[in-house]
């Protein structure tokens, strides 16, 4: 595998630890290998492109924004119930860089941060590379809402790409929760995105997620299509 | 003007004076003023999100592919002609982290590399924000193709967020080269999307371009609509 193909494309130099501890965490997260039948249709799907985003605890969401104050619905995404707040929490690393990014509802029993493999970098955050809702021993950073700021500790990761399907399009293509996958794009020189990992939930609707990052080195834009190989 | 709000949503605090000279660039590249007639019309234009790339003079063309090379098209750009080759050429600054961006084609007199303020952030590239060709003083960096380097002076930039306009369509709105308006977007909540600089050319489809920082900012998605305000 080429962990800098999988990783989007940044390559940190002088940071070869950091890389592999990224594909430790890929081996670790991703036990299920992919056990597909040969197919000959072309389910295609639409790529999402992730945006750095924070789910917060009702505890953090208090601290942050204050008692009894509720975000307002920016956009409603793909994903059942998920919505992107007009709120922002600025994220505060080493760098003495500020990123905002807006919170996500609705609110989860563990603070996570999600970022971009260049943004963590940015920000001086060595976040590593894992499946969302996996935050255990992932960076920690500070969060400063209007009312607020937070020690936020073990909750920063940079999310992995992966294929989100019912479990009814999951079983028509043999997959199960953890598979891993390789995508292509359906437009003409074909680019193979290997290294996707495939999850499973009856709320999902089908669609391929990569952060910014990824989507610059494959040129993708939220909406394109791309099908399993 | 908010320069936080307009510079997307990083907030370099220990670069002051580099905002202050994020501004000095504003303000001298946007010498018009918006002049325009009230409209009942509510035209809307698709965005656009520009995802870092260099366009290459035809001498570092050769520099860092060889002689004789031509690029492979990928895809498609809305502007005419103009396309993303499938070639990816590094990017070095001075942070020990290397980008890789893909060649846009046609070649240009001058290679100019365009990054989000993140990604210059990332590679310790203190990149100005300018219109797309203006790289006057702007800043350097390596790149690194298959076949050799290049020491890139004054070439990188981050590109103002702009909206692309045909003459005729620029004459109905009553807008000029460089007038700087304001778009919204079309989803309640509505959001203002201020100091956006027009630019005019008969070649241009109307598209509202931005970079992913700003995009992540607003939460648009390339292909949502935006309108005159």
């Amino acid at each position: 595998m080429d962990i800098s193909t999988y990783y989007g494309s940044i390559f940190l130099e002088n940071s070869i630890l950091f890389f592999l501890d990224l594909f430790d965490t890929i081996v670790s997260t991703t036990h299920l290998v992919m056990k597909r039948k040969k197919r000959n249709d072309m389910q295609s799907f639409p790529t999402i492109i992730q945006y750095r985003h924070i789910h917060l605890s009702s505890v953090d969401h208090v601290l942050l924004f204050g008692e009894n104050v509720k975000g307002t619905t920016l956009r409603k995404l793909g994903q059942k119930e998920q919505v992107v707040f007009q709120e922002m929490v600025e994220i505060i690393g080493k760098n003495g860089v500020i990123l905002k990014a807006h919170v996500l509802g609705p609110e989860r029993d563990k603070t996570q941060v999600e970022l971009s493999a260049t943004e963590a970098f940015a920000l001086g955050i060595n976040a590593p590379l894992r499946v969302s809702g996996d935050s255990d021993h992932s960076a920690s950073c500070i969060l400063k809402g209007p009312k607020g700021e937070v020690q936020a500790k073990m909750c920063v990761i940079i999310p992995v790409r992966h294929l989100h399907l019912p479990p009814r399009l999951a079983k028509k293509y043999n997959l199960e929760q953890g598979s891993i996958i390789s995508l292509q794009t359906v437009q003409h020189p074909f680019q193979e995105i290997d290294q996707v990992i495939v999850r499973i939930h009856p709320t999902f609707r089908p669609e391929f997620h990569l952060t910014f990052d990824e989507a610059s080195t494959f040129w993708l834009q939220t909406g394109d299509a791309v099908h399993l190989l």
